[in-house]
């Protein structure tokens, strides 16, 4: 019995061979349009072809350094994280915006408690909306709250590169952006896009979602983005009532799996309703309870995150 | 100063627009190749091109119907409610199927104790895994645990068209497809390429989950897919020591969220570590726990699936 792992591998061009070799259909629409070329010439072209393909790095004028927040499952709390470590990282004296590159499922307007159309500048660039100090950019200020955006991955790849560059930013020290799940046309834009400084990964303990931090950890080691480290999310709950803790989500299934990929565990948030709350709420935690113990893990998590990066210059100063 | 929504609007053909009408840069290319033809000729060319584009939707020869479990936002437990749906409506005495739709982050293979790569048959279709009676196919299968799948929509439909289509699912009752978050490419291409006898729509009652599984619902409307109801999970943890109730998530916000939506609440699914436990061992708890009251909660839950449905007319009888 013939197993049909090989030939599939064969089909689908996997992972970075998109970026760093050329697709099998490619070779093959070559070799037909030019059978009578040397097999230089195929290679030659075929090396532009790729070449003209892939897009040249080019960072955001105005922004010192770029994170990205991601975690290849959802619902894993990445877009909480991000906003709390947004603003934990403004805590200390820096310029920080918030890019939601969630496309299709935006959470950022609702959790940093903002509505409404950006307004354009005379030199056509989105104004970002602005709460917390913290400048934001997100799909979900452009369709209305609710409403599905069903696109193909090519317009989703035109709409974050608009979300990028096609927005007034001013001077950041840092730009947060908070990653979709999957490994796919999103994290490939931003990635092949704009130089990124460093990748943080969420995930709970759960094997499930250990499985996809390690997707999302392997596709920024292909494409050259450093990973700075795991953030173990939701990793124990105290009841309210008898201060019994449980591990709903597994105890130290994040820690192991940084072991086992060589990563540093950033921090280690527990799963608390209060975050939950303030979050669905659009009063983040490190903003509405700074004193909390949930806070000053959020505030620990900018700290260690901050470390891991090289220092900008000199800070643009608060907005 | 102009607000930009309007424009933006008309950037990106939103939505269903895709669908049924011709996006703006396709009508810009025709004008451009052919300034002297008609306006008539051009409408013909239109609807030519347009009607090319949209695939046929045909049946799965042997599938009698399909079931999506689909969800907005990811993490609010849809892989686990898509393997005990599917067990439970198997314990009716059908023969179901499970398919993995999840091609940047499978969980099934993991869900139902399954590993290894599918066998081709003589006529060149996978031959799916099986376990529990349930034949399962999914991206897991074809590449390594725990290894990204960095593609570009165009091939993940192209993957999905296989997993649909070049698989040797037999004589089956039921379908049941477990949908990736987002309303992207996967979701249009399976809504587009196969009759889906209904949509089930699976949420935390968080206020963040909901607005997602509202897009999901909106998303199914728009192409003509009958939404069945939602399942609302994770809606209470009750403390293993002193039993005290804890809404985590929120209380009853997929209640709500499905009367504005005029849906019928399918389920209601408690916040529970067995169901966490089982689902990460490959154990799911229709099987391992069938007398426990969340066990019982999956099946009432297929009974009111399956009584949604127009019924089979003879069962295929159990592999």
């Amino acid at each position: 019995m013939v197993l049909l792992y090989r030939s599939w591998r064969r089909w689908p061009p996997v992972l970075a061979c998109h970026i760093t070799h050329t697709p099998a259909w490619i070779t093959a629409a070559l070799r037909a349009r030019s059978s009578s070329s040397s097999a230089e010439k195929i290679e030659e072209r075929q090396k532009r072809l790729m070449a003209r393909g892939i897009p040249k790095q080019k960072m955001i004028p105005g922004v010192k350094q770029v994170i990205v927040v991601a975690s290849g499952k959802g619902g894993v709390g990445k877009s909480t994280t991000a906003v709390n470590l947004a603003l934990g990282i403004a805590a200390n004296d820096m310029v920080v915006g918030l890019l939601d590159a969630d496309v299709y499922g935006p959470s950022i307007p609702r959790m940093m408690n903002l509505r409404g159309n950006p307004e354009l500048t005379n030199s056509n660039l989105m104004r970002p909306l602005v709460n917390f100090g913290i400048v934001c950019m997100s799909m979900g200020f452009l369709v209305e709250e609710g409403a599905p955006v069903v696109w193909r991955g090519l317009m989703v790849m035109s709409a974050i590169e608009r979300l990028l560059r096609q927005v007034d930013w001013g001077q950041l020290d840092y730009l947060v952006v908070d990653m979709p799940p999957g490994t796919g046309d999103v994290q490939l834009s931003i990635s092949q896009n704009i130089p990124i400084s460093g990748a943080v990964i969420v995930s709970t303990p759960q094997d499930i979602a250990l499985l996809d931090a390690q997707r999302a950890t392997e596709m920024f080691r292909k494409v050259n983005v450093p990973v700075l480290g795991i953030v173990q999310n939701m990793s124990v709950f105290q009841c309210p009532k008898c201060k019994y803790e449980s591990h709903i989500f597994g105890a130290d299934g994040a820690r192991a799996l940084a072991a086992k990929l060589a990563l540093d565990v950033l921090g280690d948030i527990p799963l608390h309703l209060k975050i939950r709350e303030t979050s669905d709420k659009g009063q983040p935690i490190v903003i509405s309870h700074p004193d909390s113990s949930e806070a000053k893990a959020y505030l620990r998590l900018a700290a260690e995150v901050i470390k891991r990066l090289p220092t900008p210059c000199v800070s643009s100063g608060k907005v």
